[in-house]
């Protein structure tokens, strides 16, 4: 289903010929409206690709008709050349849809530093133009041609009481951290909101999901996050409610991206409770995510609490580190500074694992998802040039 | 030779019993005088071991008389019996020394979260103060004894053209990190200076040597650097003079850490030049090092760029984006945001490599040490509990 689960979206999922495996790399999401009502948030990260300095002027209006991603290549410090092969594939697409190029996100995934291959990516907008479909399938194919090392594509749907709906597909594994992962995400809407309020449900649904979600602790030049709402079923939910229906959405393709995350053989959430500030305790279940110690030992289903507490002590939050509680899977290793719990006690061989940190130090709480330090990931990404 | 090559030392290191492998896990350093002074510096991490929190009492004063040291055993996070055995340990070389435990500094290496079995603790401070000398071989012994998951001890030594000496030893290995390093370090001098005269020194030295190492992001619960002067050559150098000897035992020992770092196959050098402040430097130097993406790269022999940028857009360094270059091992891959030298120019099967980033910011620069990530660190820190 994806993004053409709404009403009044079309998608299609092509074989452009930009990857050199042959397998589908361009997908396009066409709004066909009554509205175009937009909203997008990006990268964090300085240092962003072309796509996304187009992009971000795009957006400013609020309107945005369709998107436009490819995976095979990030068109990321490639100068000139690559900002004139996003503003062309922009162009192609406003000419093949009857739009203005300035209504189009563009979207690239792939590895940094080379140029795409323009005529081709070109080729691949007028192809995927004339493949546009509303049906179930077509959202499919459009989640399946932005995927790179990711094992499947990610889809994700929620249906309002009121008979709205959104629909949702993303594209990550790795470069997964905070700031947005290393993912392109598109979701589409058929409720009715204005841009603004559309861009208040965005940045509060990401702020609560995707980041959170910090695998390996790198953050991408690409990554971005469009909302698009057609407005085709008439409905107009309160924005409150409507953010409920889109964290949901946010929030389980977040955790598809950290079940696919390259090389993991565990999902480890990190909880912490019992913080002064919500802020607090993201900054400590970041940085327990972002120790290679703590994520080696899952791996090696070690319930290694000590690293734990070390990469505890290196962060600002308010605590006192001789009253922290540390528990795996329901098992309170450390109680206020000392061992508890036997380690034996502790079976880390299924793949989800639970750290909950207890800070006593107010009555806020957070939770970072993340993966463990694994060889499939070291080979992955010494192997794999992106 | 390490801590017996200045004058007025003598040292030992002995099987105690403490680690499983029977290996030689207990080390006493003694100062013969006739000066006293000494500084020392610990980790900032704010979750410290008992050992740590022993010693910073210990060095208010200016005056330490011998350290001791164990592996096999961090004494972090073991409570009030934890603090407890530190305490007696002191108190032991005391006695056996005719000191008092108060001028003792106490550090401990290894798992988090265990007791160390005291009485033998013990009895092992009786054995080592017996084997006590000034040898060349003693400090050897005494370097050995200190080493966890270490391949070999570590040892340096500087000769100052009047006639002073300083000589030091290491262990490192795992979670090195800023902060210092996971490591303990003993440097002895028979230059003559005051405590304060020595603080200021090994302050200096340390900010731009083992603050500088960086190999796996993890800062440790035990990081200790102890300056131990006896005076004993009977000159007094100017600080300055001094500090440049000290410096160079630091940055012996910090680069035989790096080369020794657990399951590492490439030293990563990561030096940023023209940046608008030191700090700038630092930062940035730092992101790289912390790369996963990019350290696992290296381990592939893969000259990713890409990544390196990537990191460096995380950081709040004075920059313009598209006015960075890049170059590893001399070949500028990366020209004003741009690709300029061929990747295939770049050979990185040497051990090690230099990543040179030039911010055109300013005209600061610092270099971090660091290593890539590799399938035995990924083994050894899932397989060995510490």
């Amino acid at each position: 289903m994806s993004v053409t689960a709404a009403q009044g979206f079309a998608a299609a999922g092509v074989r452009a010929g930009i990857k050199a495996s042959g397998n589908p790399d361009l997908a396009l999401v066409y709004n066909l409206g009554p509205s175009k009502a937009a909203a997008a948030v990006f990268t964090s990260n300085r240092c962003q690709a072309n796509p996304v300095l187009w992009s971000r002027e795009a957006i400013k209006d609020g309107v945005i008709e369709a998107v436009v991603l490819n995976s095979g290549g990030a068109n990321c410090y490639t100068g000139a050349a690559g900002f004139q092969t996003t503003h062309a594939t922009a162009e192609k697409v406003g000419e093949a849809l009857g739009i203005s190029a300035g209504d189009v996100i563009v979207c690239s995934t792939g590895l940094i530093g080379d140029q795409l291959p323009r005529a081709t990516l070109l080729d691949g907008v007028v192809l995927a133009a004339a493949a546009l479909a509303t049906t179930p399938e077509a959202g499919e194919d459009a989640a399946s041609a932005i995927i790179t090392t990711d094992t499947h594509a990610k889809q994700a749907v929620f249906r309002g009481d009121a008979g709205w709906t959104i629909g949702g597909m993303a594209k990550g594994a790795g470069m997964l951290a905070p700031g947005l992962a290393t993912m392109l995400v598109v979701v589409t809407t058929d409720a009715d909101l204005a841009a603004s309020d559309l861009d208040a449900a965005l940045r509060r649904a990401t702020a609560v999901t995707f980041d959170r979600l910090d695998s390996d602790g790198c953050m991408s030049t690409n990554d971005t996050v469009a909302l698009l709402a057609s407005g085709a079923s008439g409905i107009a939910p309160e924005t409150a409610e409507f953010t409920v229906g889109l964290t949901a959405v946010c929030r389980d393709l977040a955790l598809q991206l950290q079940s696919d995350a390259e090389g993991a053989s565990h999902d480890i959430d990190i909880a912490v409770v019992e913080a002064a500030t919500e802020e607090d305790a993201v900054e400590v279940a970041r940085a327990v995510s972002r120790s290679n110690l703590f994520k080696a030992a899952i791996f090696g289903n070690d319930p290694n609490w000590g690293r734990v507490l070390a990469a505890v002590g290196t962060t600002t939050a308010a605590f006192d580190p001789y009253g922290i509680d540390v528990a795996f899977n329901g098992v309170q290793l450390c109680k206020a500074g000392e061992p508890f719990e036997s380690r034996d006690l502790v079976d880390l061989s299924p793949r989800r694992v639970e750290v909950l940190i207890n800070l006593h130090a107010g009555s806020r709480s957070a939770t970072i998802w993340t993966n463990d330090l694994t060889h499939d990931y070291v080979h992955e990404n010494s192997a794999y040039a992106s």
